[in-house]
């Protein structure tokens, strides 16, 4: 059954690759399935047969035959749960993978999104210089965190799984800030991530939508 | 096995059933496990034992024979998936319900923990005046977004699920804010939850520990 996704008809970081269907494209390049893509225009996502497939408005969905599902983590959990590649066999490890992704939306990035959300939704805000310090420290404060649990190993609890695939991702967000280069062991596991070829596969070719070429690799 | 979660030894909310610890509960409650309880002190959490089972320092965790879990979402998710009572068994539905899980934690719970941190950790700075409406704002539009979506359904998709758990769970976090009110088809989902037996258990053992009295149910 085809795999149908959405992304921006035109991302509002041009192709860095932070948009969500990144991690969604990175997910089932490394599982190995094939998708095609639905580019969705800012206006078209406000529109009732876009929040049909997705109450908030957002990017991306995933539909496979009568199958429509939206957020991101979710729809990484149904790919990593149906084909091999992103959660261990065994159990415990599998529920241990699982807890890394849940760590990663709601732990290390709500502070995350409020530093985006301070910086581009209130960068004009009298209040806003002052503020970004507090904001920071929020962020390091999880950074901290991660960084003592991760200590020198590659990926956050054995094998590469859709936990890290959802850490990388949420720490990429932040690589602007200059945050991440504070913390070398998460640097290194996020260029680790990056350096993934299913990765680069993903990366690619949301990049191609945002410049209109055809993806090189 | 026995299932051993955490939680505050006196939590921050006096009570209320806001800590993540009644989430769990709850879950636990649905799906009739009985479970125990260890207390940590706000001291214990920040040491090397806590830290091992949480690396943020936070509640709960879960721990079941050799498998120690933390992350709210995916303790709820791991219950769910191994007993009757919180998943549907149609996978389709399933994982509809599990996407309604991620967008509690990672998109209407984001706003909302902002809300909280501006009131109490920002609440006596010179900006948080001029800049709660602004947060607010944030809020309420989440909420228009899933009060659209809920309509006059007693439940997101179908029969109560994990997915309505967390989300009952996260809007209740925003009662004393007054904008849940704002809603009545939420106001009312929420009530909804917190009227299910399960809920009112998990409720009670939650306060009984911060009022140092036995459950009366």
């Amino acid at each position: 059954m085809t795999i149908i996704i959405t992304a921006f008809e035109r991302s509002p970081d041009g192709g860095k690759g932070l948009a969500r269907d990144t991690r969604v494209r990175w997910a089932l390049e490394e599982v190995g399935q094939p998708y095609e893509v639905r580019l969705v225009s800012f206006r078209a996502m406000k529109e009732p047969a876009h929040r049909a497939l997705q109450p908030f408005g957002q990017i991306p969905t995933y539909e496979e035959g009568d199958l429509a599902l939206f957020e991101t983590g979710a729809i990484v959990l149904h790919i990593a749960e149906r084909h091999a590649g992103l959660l261990p066999v065994d159990a415990n490890a599998r529920a241990r993978a699982i807890t890394w992704m849940f760590a990663a939306v709601n732990t290390v990035e709500p502070p995350i999104l409020e530093l985006a959300t301070a910086r581009l939704l209130e960068g004009d805000k009298s209040w806003t210089k002052e503020r970004l310090p507090l904001v920071e420290e929020r962020v390091r404060n999880r950074l901290d965190q991660l960084s003592t649990r991760l200590g020198d190993a590659d990926w956050l609890d054995g094998a590469f799984s859709a936990g890290d695939l959802m850490m990388v991702s949420v720490l990429l967000r932040l690589r602007s800030s200059g945050i991440l280069d504070e913390y070398p062991n998460l640097a290194a596991y996020v260029a680790r991530g990056e350096s993934r070829p299913a990765y680069k596969r993903a990366f690619d070719a949301q990049l191609a939508v945002n410049t209109g070429k055809l993806p090189t690799g």
